[in-house]
């Protein structure tokens, strides 16, 4: 199992202990966030799927994110990767949803430096989001925003209970 | 660049001849196929986004795939691969959609085996679906049916044009 893969795992364990699932809509990470996810035997269990919005009109195409925020803010922004959490929770039916959106470079985008990365939990306690600034290369920017989703779930959902 | 990232950049340059794009409904793949076809630099211009719809019940909510044919035929069948890489393609916005459901195991689904993938490919031509044993564990199923995934755009595409 890959090092993601096995966070993941510890996620889905605390997601079992509470019945609850999750949902994802990601941008930079292009599908790696989905795929630690779905890395586990049973992950079905407690991850229903996600959105891949990588080109900006699929962030309004594929998770309706407000047209007018993504013309005004740009696609990098903690306020998208919010609306991105919102709804993977809400289209897939999930518990929790993840939201995740940045750089990955090999250039700045819209004046955004490349490993500015925002990422958000929703959940029925309400939306937290954080900034981030990774280091390294395309390959190491979408590896860390990976890691930030699934240790931002995991701090999200707590110990388990027992 | 990984193998499989490899095979997307081939793919994409033949988008480019094209100046097509392609979108994607990946379920047993869970994101990897996305991955892929994003890992690229520079994949925005060709790769618009997907879908993961990796539990059942996502097939509809996310991709609209028709509940009744889900229940009469479950999700493991050629012509949900054709709803999936049709669904792709339409909401997404996208000139050609990749659909993929199968087998990843540990365990056979529905009657189904280990291994057992259809995958569709729908563009301006119609929707091609075709069937493939994938050997090996959970890993490598869902690494073959990406390759699978990937050679079978490329076929559609065909060679450059220059």
């Amino acid at each position: 199992m890959s090092e993601l893969g096995a966070l993941a795992a510890q996620v889905h364990a605390l997601l079992r202990e509470l019945d609850a699932t999750v949902a994802v809509a990601e941008s930079l990470t292009g599908g790696l966030l989905c795929a630690a996810l779905t890395e586990t035997p049973g992950a079905s269990r407690t991850m229903r799927g996600g959105l891949v919005v990588y080109a900006t009109e699929t962030k309004h195409l594929l998770a309706g994110v407000d047209p007018d925020l993504l013309a005004q803010r740009g696609p990098v922004d903690p306020r998208v990767a919010a609306a991105l959490a919102e709804a993977a929770r809400r289209r897939a039916g999930a518990t929790f949803g993840v939201g995740v959106t940045g750089v990955a470079g090999p250039e700045p985008q819209d004046g955004k430096p490349v490993g500015l990365v925002y990422a958000a939990c929703a959940g029925p306690g309400g939306t937290d989001v954080r900034e981030y600034r990774l280091a390294g290369d395309r390959g190491a920017v979408r590896s860390a925003a990976v890691r930030a989703c699934l240790e931002l779930l995991r701090s999200t959902l707590g110990p388990p209970t027992v």
